[in-house]
Formats: structure tokens, sequence, C-alpha cells
């Protein structure tokens, strides 16, 4: 009898069920509680390798991008109006800011209100002298002190001037950094030769690492028409994902292009639809008179937005992750077991 | 006798207890301990409800914001001073840059040196031609080539020049993305529609979604006083918090506005205080010569700033978390266990 | 014999040991994975105390940074060439945009057309009017309609023009905010006087806390030439890390200035090396005809990149990874606990 105390610990009871506990019934329930109950740990293993280790890769640390962007735009565009003549348009006219940076302008419709001086003429808004004087021979309106001639936007062209803007193309040269992880690399691929760069054009298919991108193709991938865009203006993203796992060798982290529009072009609930500014060109008259070319410019705003988030190997979220799945483990084997000391003592 | 070994699993020692321990104070003992253990308990299951899963929602994967910010400045001033005369600034003469990049300047005070030409006359710095000149008539200072007359910035305007600037007003438009969730939103909600956006004005309590803001407003909102920050400058941060739980609606998912003066004020550990750059506007005389008028351009600096979080349930986080809290629990549970045999044997 | 059954729980089974097993070997047995888990445990504690706690600080929750800056460059050059004669560059020639953000460009080499003017004249790309032109006395090309006479940037200055840009000094004043922490500060930290911050200048040893660099050190410090990387231009990132621990006292929390090439100078795989870009000054003759004169404007541009995260205590996190060291260090004692009685049974 002492022999058999000896043994009552939990591992022990084993041996008392198979001894003293001989009904049918209690067996098969037991064998479908424990199948059961391997099915969960199974599931709960399937879970940390499948989707914690796999898909969500959870035993990683991250880190956010920290990117510098240089963007180069090329094309010459050609115009005749009435008002302007035949004229030729270079980098130089329809690139503003000219820098170079992550978001840059391409001109492509436009109101030029030429030759303003500050003067009096007359309109209903700016600052009024109180006089009044005709504003066509059947209107009179107030006299303003402003930039006569003043501008007159109702007359939009329809069609956007700078056609050519469309066949322009622009060169993004993108540099990350993942200062936690001291990793740098360019959207440029060591891979790729500078013969190459000097003609290529990018395309998802055939051409996914060239970084010149046709302004056409841009928009379209967007899901827009250029030249509807063109006329009143617009905001293109250009995203560059650098999503990258860094536990990979570094040549699989590269950069993915995608495009989309980031104005809104329902008119519903919309105020100040397309993309337009106005900016002046200042000169002096012989006499010493300053005045200058007002110009409402109209057309397609494309702003680089680089973002990702890189991951490498560490402990700390591995033990984390790990150690919550073996509570899970755990717990279950212990309702399997006091599950099962009721069973027997029911 | 058999019968009652079989059952001397942990669960029967419950029985062991009350058959044959019958005395009052352990007993007591007993249930003071248990019910400080089910306090415990109840501690965790409510940090874990109310702490980790409703403030901060550790249950959720997050994922930073992605931006795009277009701005409009609309408004007219006046100055009168002796010596540029009476002068209305328009858009294009004080926001610099033009483009509605997401900072954006307001001139509202300067210091214009006009007719610069490149040729000499007397000062201290600047490239020393080795010659002296009468600066004044009781002066001598050396010969300088450089841009002549240079600028003289020691007299600063004491009230800003463009007191207009106050009411002058920027439409903000901003789109976010949180790339992971595919979730895209603008800051002119869907349910706005676009006569209100046409009149409307940013108010905190009655108008807390019109995109439109009045600098003063902002100013104010900042605790800054326009007029005085006017004088020299400064830089304005509008922020735009775009945090969001998307495992709510996307109707509750807004942008929210602060306002905060990012420069420094105070004197003491100050240099260069206040705002300010030069910038030229270059004219060429009837006889080809280069001239330019050099502005000393004061006035305030708008940053909008734009950040936030997004969090939605997912998988992993939720394990984690309450894996975690699991582990505290069955730690108590096991504490109180032994505890309670500790207390029967000794 | 009912006292002992009545201590049958899995705490007697220590006392069964001890009573009918007396074999040496087993207890010896015992004591070494005793210490073997003991060690397995001490190492997991370890790790918590060690690794967690003190390297990862897995305990503190974390945000990212937002930033606000503002640059002001200063100083002057001086050239003599052929074309441009003496010129005497001061901030508002060579500072492009001249607003002072957080990316500027310092113009060091250029190629200027001037008098450009809407015309034709000989040449091969551009719109082609079909008529041919004397290029020279021997070459016969297309005459062309566009800003003549034509850019020839075939022959860049060998030496970069503006030699003193070198030694040209920024002052960049960068404001931060970590929003989830309420926590502001500047780069100019506190207990730096005016007086200091009016002639100091960065030196990573001496003065590390002046916000003055002069450029030529900063293109020393990433290990680049000044005047090579101004012969074509460049770009360069003035990284500042704004990693901080707030737990600690907030003046602990500083900028780290750290200085990287962002462009590409290896030429094997690149295009348009350098960093330039083309803009014109726009003039009007006397009989109101526009001229230009177009600027092919080679330089630096610094990027001020800031970054960083910052940590604070938290309950979320740090019941987490406590929690999962917990689970290991169960698993350890239950492992060792199962082993034990399976040592005792075989």
């Amino acid at each position: 009898i002492t022999q058999k105390m000896g043994g009552c610990s939990s591992q022990s009871c084993h041996h008392c069920f198979f001894e003293y506990e001989t009904e049918r019934m209690i067996v098969v329930k037991s064998k479908v509680v424990g199948s059961v109950f391997r099915l969960i740990q199974f599931l709960i293993l399937f879970y940390v390798i499948g989707y914690v280790c796999v898909v969500q890769k959870s035993y990683q640390e991250t880190d956010s991008v920290v990117s510098s962007v240089t963007t180069k735009v090329k094309g010459t565009g050609f115009t005749n109006t009435s008002d302007l003549g035949a004229r030729v348009w270079d980098v130089a006219d329809y690139n503003i800011p000219p820098q170079g940076e992550s978001s840059f302008f391409v001109l492509t419709n436009m109101i030029v209100t030429p030759n303003q001086t500050q003067s009096t003429c007359p309109e209903v808004s700016c600052i009024q002298t109180g006089l009044c004087m005709n504003y066509s021979e059947t209107v009179k309106t107030c006299e303003v002190l402003s930039w006569c001639p003043l501008e007159i936007d109702i007359n939009l062209p329809e069609h956007a001037l700078l056609v050519a803007a469309e066949d322009f193309t622009v060169l993004i040269k993108n540099s990350v950094t993942y200062p936690k992880f001291n990793f740098h690399k360019r959207n440029i691929l060591p891979d790729v030769n500078s013969s190459y760069l000097k003609q290529c054009e990018f395309n998802r298919k055939t051409d996914p690492d060239c970084p010149i991108f046709r302004l056409k193709d841009m928009v379209s991938e967007a899901e827009e028409d250029f030249q509807t865009m063109a006329i009143r203006g617009g905001v293109l993203g250009i995203m560059i994902d650098w999503n990258c796992d860094l536990d990979w060798p570094e040549h699989y982290c590269g950069p993915k292009y995608s495009f989309r529009r980031l104005d809104n072009k329902i008119p519903e609930n919309n105020v100040a639809p397309g993309y337009n500014f106005r900016f002046a060109k200042y000169y002096k008259t012989t006499d010493g008179r300053e005045t200058r070319t007002l110009i409402k410019a109209y057309g397609i705003r494309f702003d680089v937005i680089v973002f990702g988030t890189a991951g490498k190997f560490n402990m700390v979220p591995t033990i984390v992750n790990v150690g919550a799945a073996l509570t899970f483990l755990s717990l279950v084997s212990s309702v399997k077991w006091s599950h099962l000391q009721n069973t027997h003592y029911l």
C-alpha cells in the first residue's frame, strides 16, 4: 500500500485510471477529447509557424525609411496662341520650381496677363478709391488701385496649351536609408549600366527597374487621362514602396512604383478643383516703372512619396511571440488535463 | 481504499482538506488568501480589458501616415511707404514660393534696396579693393566691389508693412494614405458640399471641418499676436493629426488641427530671431547692364505638418498581449496553489 | 494512513521520494539536472534584465519624430570670368530657393547663356522649321525655332567657379515634436547663449552643440572633397538623429549630426551624374520683346533629414515582455518537474 501511495503524483494517476477505470465509454471520450486537444495544439503551432513567422514576420524588429529624392524633367513643347505667338517651351520655362525636388510641377495650361502696372482700373473687388469708371459701355464699376489690367480668368483654354507635355520624361533618383540597420540603397540598382539608363523608359513589364518615367504613362497608371487632367491641373502621387525583409540578401530589397491621383475630381464636395497657382515675372520699363506679367499656371504637380518599413530578425519580438504561443499551448494542455480529471469524477 | 487512491490527483485534495482539516483558523486563512488571489486575478483581467484593449488598443497593428498637401492663399494687401509709394500686394507678390506646397510663406515686412548694380561703394566687409572712400563726411571706410548701393538693414520697420495679411485666408487640401491598410482619405470630408466650402472659415467650435483658415486665427490659436509676430517674422506649425482607429467606420477617421509656433521667441539662447530671407528681382537696363532689387523679406512661414498612426485589429498583437496576460493569471494561480499546500503542511 | 492520504498532492510526493527512494545515483542525477535548470532559469532572467530591458528597452512605447527645419546660408563669393567679368555673389544670387527650407542649394558652377530670344537658329533637335542653315562654315544643320542662341553645355568649367563657397556657413534651426509624449525641443539647446551662437562653428569635438556649419566641414565629414564635388554638383545629406530615451531627464535628449553623400559617384551605373538644373531670368527689351538669361546651375544640394524615435516606459510592452519571459521560466520549471518524475518511475 505504501509503495502505491508513494506513486500518488499526477503521473501515477494515469496508472490509476487504467487500473480501476474499465468503463468503455470513458475511454472513448478520453480519446475524442485527446484528439481534439491535439488538433488545437497543432493549430496553435500552425499559427505560430504559418501566420506569425511567415506572413507577419513578427520575429523581426522594424525601422522606417529615410529618403532623399532628386528629379529631372526633360522635353520641349511648342505653343501657338494669338497673344503669345509661336513659342517654344523648355524645362526652364515650364518646370517650377526648377531645382528638381521631390515635388515638381509641369505647366500645361495658363492664363497670361502681360504688362500689368500698379495703377487704377475699373473693377469690383480690390482696394476701392471711391471713384466710378466705365467697365464697359453699359456697366459702371468702381475704380480700383491694383495691378492693371486685371486678370480675366473666366475663359480657361479648353485644351491643354502644352500638348507635348505628355511625352516629357522625368528621371527620378531616390536614395534611401534605414538608420537602425545602417542600410543604404538607391533606386538605380547596381546591376543597371549607364548605357541602358541613357535610353530606357519605365515599363512595368519590360523595364521595371528604369528610373525614367514618361509623364503620360504615369497618369495612365493612375487611371486618368493626361490631356483631360492637363486642362485644369491636378496632383499625381508617385509612390515608391521600399518595404524590405533585410534577412534576405540586399539584392531582394528594391523599389516598387505605383501611381495615384491625390486631388479630388468629384465636383460635389470640392472647392478650387484641379491645381493652379499664380506667379509673376517682374520687369522694369525704360523710365524705371515696374511692370509684371502675371501667369495663372495650371498643370500637374508630381509628388514623389517614399515610404516603407524594413524588418530584420531580432531576439526580443521572437521571444515575445514564441512566449505568447507557448502560453496558449500550455493552457490547452492544462485544460485537457483538468477536463480528464473532471470526466473521471463525474 | 483503492477507490480513494485512484482519486489521488490534485483535484481530490480539496476533498482531503475538507475531510480531515477542521481547524477553523486554517479555513479562515484560506478564505482570506483565496479572496486576495481572486482580487489579483480580477485586477489582471481588468488590466487586460481596460488598459490593454480600451486605452492602448494593443490588439491592433499600426501604420504611419503618408501625406500630400496643397495650399492656396487668398487676399490682397495695400501699403503706402515713402520709397515704394502706394502699392497693392496680391498673392503673386507676397506668397513665396507660389506653388502651394506644404510649407508656404506670407510676406509681412521687408527692407527693399532697389537699383543695385555690380560696382564699387564704401563699406567694411565684402571683397576689398584696397582703396578707401568717404562713407560719410567724417568716416572713411574701404572701397568694396559689391551690389551697390549696399543694403542698410539696421532700421527694421517697427510695424508690419502688410497689416492686411492677418485677414488673408488659406485653403489647405490634404490627402492621406495608410498603405498597409489601403486606406485613403482627404481633409475635405465627403459630407461637406462645395457651396459650404466656398464661404466657410475654420472655427474650432462652429466650423471644425472647414479647410479654410484665416491667418490671424491660426496665430491666435498658437497663443501669439499676429501683428507682433509679423514684424520680425516666425514659423508657425499647422499640425494635422490623423490618428485613427480603423476598426471603427471610416466616418470616424478625420483630421484634427492644432497650431504651434515652431521658432524660438526667447532672445537669451537665440541667433537670428524671427524668420527672414533675402531674394532679388533681376532687371536689365537699356544699355544691357544688370540691376537688381534686393528684398530682405520678413514674414510668417506656415509649415503644414501631417502625422498620425492608424490601428486595425490583427491576430499577432492580440495573441501576444492575451498570452502575456494569461501567463500572469496562471502564475497567480500556481502561487495560490502552492501557498495553500504550504499552509496545510506547516 | 488517512493522514498520509490527505497529503497525496504533488507536494507530498517529495516526502514520498525521500522516504522510499534511497538510491544515491538518482539523487546525484537530480542535483546535476537541478543545477542545469537553475542555469537556464538564470540565463532567462539575465536575458530579460540585460537584453530586453537595458539594450532593447522593450518596456517602452515609442513615437516617431515630427520636425520643422529652417536654414540660413551666409557668405559672399567672387568670380572673374571672360563672359561675366568681375562679379560678386551674395546669398540672394547663389542660394536657390531663397526661403531657407530643409533642402537648400548652393550654386558653385554654371553655364550662362545670356540674351536668349524666341527666334530661329541652326541646331539639330528642337522643333524643326524644315529650312537649313549654316551652323559653322563646313557643317549645315536644320533651322530650329527655340530660345536662341542655344546653350552649349559641352565645355563645363573644370574648376568650381565659386571657389569661396567652401567657406560659406549655414545656420540650421530644427524644432522637433514627439506628439504622443507632448515633447518639444530645438537643436539650439537651452544652455547655449546668444553671444556664443553669434561666433561659433560646429566642430564634432570642440563645439558639438553649435548649429552653424561650414560647408567644407560638412562635405569633409562625408569623406568627400568640396572642390571636386563643386564642379559637377551633388547632394549631401545632413542627418539629424533625435533618438531619445524620455525616461531620462530632457537634458539627455539632443540632436546628433552626421553627414553622407546621397547621390551616386560611381559612373558605371549612373545617368546625369552630379546635380544640376536649369533656370532662367526673364527680361524685356525696350521694344517689349522678351529675352532671358539661361543658367545651367551646378552646385551642392543640402538635404536636412531629421529622424528618430523616442521611447518612454509604458505598462503594455512591459507586461508583454515580462509575460513572455515568465512563460519560458515556467516552461523550464515544468520540464524539470516532469523529468524528475520520469526519472523516478523509470
